[in-house]
């Protein structure tokens, strides 16, 4: 057998990086072949496992000791229709983007919805970032958002893909559970949602308005889709402009600001409080 | 002039990488060299102004641009005391640990104070950092700790040294506004804690008391000192049995957990407005 026709095939012992399944797979590294095929990778047993929950896995590669480790994973996601990719380690680690892949990557299906369709669910909580390039920060708020209720959270504007590996690692699975809308067009998408009944708060450290007083007054106490910018730049003045509120999380001690993470969890904590009690007195 | 005598004075131009004051400022990169100094690094300009706010400068190192450029940030540090040495870019590159340090890096007073004098001056909220190994993790719930209201943040057991340069970053300053204090043995720390009238909670995310209905019966109403543990760990099974309570977040999506930068920051902003409420109510 020559060296060009080493094309290992299923059964004939796993793939390696030269497989052309892994090496398709592999350019889902980049955003223009996922934005073209509508796939991404997702790493690591947690995020296999939500995949799997939401029916989005269409290819699990693994190491052997790996699928055999997640047997009842790989055999759950195998009946709902996902192709089970015995890979070699150099495979499996070309393919992840993390150190400790814990031998699994996925091929999922991107399941973006428009913020249109997002909203007909009636979501009680919006988390809208806006221009976030981080895709750490984002995926972070993005599990945050999750965590405090949030149906849908909105990318607007030139914010970061959020199938970008660091982003969906940081989401820690968040990205399976509530709705992801993609929307070029911030300001149009703010429209959009108060079109729909939402309030709209810009969360940004010069706010005019306090958020325990937003709260105490009842500001929080109905649907609300709150808007982050991005930690170095914050929002946009048009965007700033265009909330029923800018809001501020006040400062007690010496620092500064809160750095984005923290302060998208107040803020969305604050309405996950303040729904939870307006549900507790309609009791 | 040999290459062995040269050593560049005050007076005979930038230092260089190899000038003996920069070569020992470096050491101060390792921990080891940092605790037997008392000394460490802080890098850019908005940490050198919070540091020299504070009088804790020794020396300042800085680009010939980076030093015209924040002419008066040097001069006030000047006058309270702080050595200025202009060095190469070379050197200063070095110094940093940052691609892009702005130019700055100065040579602070490591400032911990022992817990029982931190608690001496009566802080109303208190944040402890139990076995945190993460620099990145440890300096941003220091900052968040600050923006809240905090007196003290405690690096408790074998947590990351707060002068270790990832966690002055993440800290933006905060290092220089709260009382840090280091305590090797954790459950010591939270006897002497207790021992001073605070109330201890455990943030875990399998806590058996929810974050809300602690705030809604007044549990947060007096001193309150948290414990928060790595990501990857959560807090030991010894200092959870030693807290008052185990207090969970409460989740209300499909997220498992949240991150420890927010589950803190909703923790002590919890405090933070149920001290406000209580201060509003008293007068």
């Amino acid at each position: 057998m020559t060296q060009q026709q080493h094309q290992p095939r299923p059964g004939d012992g796993p793939y390696t990086v030269r497989t052309p399944r892994v090496v398709a797979a592999r350019r889902l590294q980049r955003r223009r072949d996922r934005d073209a095929a509508g796939l991404f990778l997702a790493e690591g047993p947690q995020a296999v496992r939500e995949a799997a929950a939401s029916a989005a896995v269409h290819e699990i590669f693994g190491t052997t000791p790996a699928l055999a480790r997640h047997a009842e994973l790989i055999e759950s996601a195998a009946r709902a229709g996902a192709r089970v990719s015995p890979v070699t380690d150099e495979a499996l680690a070309a393919l992840a983007e993390t150190v400790r892949p814990q031998g699994l990557v996925a091929v999922c299906a991107q399941r973006s919805v428009p913020l249109e369709k997002a909203l007909e669910r009636g979501p009680r909580l919006v988390a809208v970032l806006a221009e976030i390039r981080d895709p750490g920060n984002a995926g972070t708020v993005l599990r945050t958002a999750d965590a405090a209720g949030a149906g849908a959270v909105v990318f607007a504007g030139d914010a970061v893909d959020p199938y970008n590996g660091k982003c969906v690692r940081a989401s820690a699975g968040s990205l399976f559970h509530v709705d992801v809308a993609r929307e070029p067009d911030p300001t149009g998408a703010i429209g959009t949602i108060r079109g729909r009944g939402l309030a709209v708060y810009a969360a940004t450290g010069y706010g005019e308005t306090d958020l325990d007083e937003l709260a105490d007054t009842g500001g929080l106490d109905g649907p609300t889709a709150w808007l982050f910018g991005s930690e170095a730049h914050g929002l946009p003045e048009e965007l700033l402009a265009a909330a029923d509120a800018r809001v501020r999380v006040p400062i007690y001690g010496g620092a500064e600001s809160l750095n984005l993470a923290a302060a998208a969890a107040v803020c969305l904590y604050a309405s996950a409080r303040a729904h939870r009690a307006g549900r507790n007195t309609s009791e």
